[in-house]
């Protein structure tokens, strides 16, 4: 069975995102629809775009994510379909999946320009009415150039990667804050260095955070310590044990937070 | 696969939902389980009955909809069985299904009384032990008549369509506010008219909205501006770019609304 | 398609839950997926238990149920297979399966010490990095024992059992309380005796209720009158009429209610 999976701002109060499954089971019976979350908030075209990151290489071989935050919905902005790794990426031309291709790289894009695959449409549920029936399409094998026109230049987000201002110091940010309260910044492994976080600190509303733990019951903390963790999408978490790191913290997504590694 | 949906007040953060997939998967392994939604306000048949008509046309014939918004479980409200439009809708006759009823006019019911498809009996939870049953078998292939008596007479809401009072003027209502804020009423494109929105106007909590849009990105609308959109349910929604029309409005579902039209 | 169910406390906001579900359909493409709930309050142990225990005996045999609600993770807290009611539970040995022990008596447990099942492990997400794949390769055949060593002695919570302090006199507990204001106990008609509610009280809160209604919609109880339903999971549930009778008792999940019989 083909896998279908769903990201969107919908919520899950109203008939959205069973208007998305009805119309992809209508299209492809055997696709099996897989929920990312339709909790983004509204129109936050960045949190949509850092959720797919951090789960896409999770699902397998020629999955087909829809991504589904649009706020330009109805305008001239471009529907689209992308091929890569091995996956296939449908939704709108605003940067939601450009992180995943700045860290891919190789991709090809399609303008979905192809209506005989779109549902008569309204302009303002392409969801429902362009993006669900071309995934279910897809998802029955047709190929990717039958949908539209490929093109080169997409709509692309401020890089993920973070500002190395120079040996010492990066600025970063705080891209996600997740349900428990951990704040995930847009730093690696790879922006620790060698040493990797000995003798580093995060700086983040005049709080410095200096130890790094393994996990978040480590011992060692103390109740409302601040501390990192290299969590599980790969980037370093500012937490807090059995609290809440982004109330502590008073944090907010998109914040900047500033690395100084030792010299 | 056959397609079983589910639209419910149980809310998420219980085993209700899992309870009646359960029930569901334990009759029939290969159903197709499908969420609308379980956000449906507590009790709230209209809300439940409007989400229902929004999205049942998205879904292939042969679809299964179990809708349980169930204030009355336990007591003489009949559980009931709809054959409608080529699908199925198993719930309590309670009136969750009048709106699909009023649009589709020809149907057949039949009241559950063939209690060998029920699970043995709680009074409390006939979503688990009555209509998910019943909807598994069903999917299974068992004829609607094996479950019961048919009738003639259900429960009504009062009609969805709104009131015309002079050739100018119609009385309808807020029927649903969704996610985003966005007003959806009771007036469809033929409300309005050979003119359409043309010289219209809405007239809700002393704001006249007179201007209709295609979609809600549309670069002509000031912020906080209100405005008209034939919105994806087919219905007239109130609405305002990157914010939230209800809050603007004060809106309340069920609230009226009035529609004048030019002469 | 085997059954995998989810139940977790990591809300629905965020990339986890289509984590899980990407790395067990990376693993068994034909596994069917079912989430029970994500909105257990996070890292509340007993909420899992009780919502678990409330309805696994609602899917077929063979389910395997993952539970992850688990502060302990990347501790030496023990990941676990347990095969019990001829179904399989997966998660943290933290006392999440508890509750079904308790009901259930006879189990296997296993420590999932075979780590060629696990991806390369975070220390912070064992819900995607052991306890999805160890389900997925279970759902494929591969038997228990392949995953790890037996174990005999598991975590427990304080029993779900009430305590009988004398002949008409049992200390009880609200365990859950439900998205309608239901107060769940711990109470079964075992504890009523034979003359049932006939004659008794519960006690909770400075509140006396001494009736037993049959379903939440009996027409004999006034507006805000509190009363007892042998509710849907098998307990005696503290219910109102149309309001939640969590409010009007100030009820917290854990507090005691005590049950006097009649003489």
């Amino acid at each position: 069975m083909p896998i279908i999976t769903l990201l969107t701002d919908f919520g899950s109060k109203d008939y959205f995102v069973g208007a998305m499954k009805g119309a992809i089971l209508s299209i492809n019976p055997g696709a099996n629809i897989v929920d990312i979350t339709h909790e983004i908030p509204p129109q936050d075209i960045r949190s949509a775009a850092f959720n797919l990151l951090a789960t896409y290489r999770d699902f397998p071989v020629d999955t087909i994510h829809v991504a589904v935050v649009d706020p330009g919905v109805g305008s001239d902005r471009k529907p689209i379909l992308i091929e890569c790794a091995n996956q296939f990426f449908v939704g709108p031309d605003n940067g939601i999946f450009s992180w995943v291709l700045e860290r891919e790289k190789s991709f090809r894009a399609i303008h979905l320009t192809n209506d005989k695959f779109f549902r008569e449409s309204s302009r303002t549920f392409h969801g429902r009415d362009i993006f669900a029936p071309v995934a279910a399409a897809l998802s029955t094998g047709i190929p990717p150039q039958e949908f539209g026109v490929e093109i080169r230049e997409l709509i692309e987000l401020e890089p993920l990667k973070p500002l190395k201002i120079d040996q010492a110091t990066t600025e970063a940010r705080i891209v996600h804050i997740d349900h428990f309260g951990n704040c995930i910044t847009n730093l690696t492994r790879f922006d620790l260095g060698p040493n990797g976080f000995d003798g580093a600190k995060l700086i983040a509303n005049g709080y410095e955070i200096s130890s790094l733990r393994e996990f978040f019951a480590d011992s060692g903390a103390r109740p409302d310590e601040l501390f990192c963790v290299l969590g599980s999408a790969g980037f370093l978490e500012i937490a807090a044990q059995d609290s809440s790191a982004a109330t502590i913290l008073g944090a907010q997504r998109g914040q900047p937070v500033v690395l100084v590694r030792s010299s």
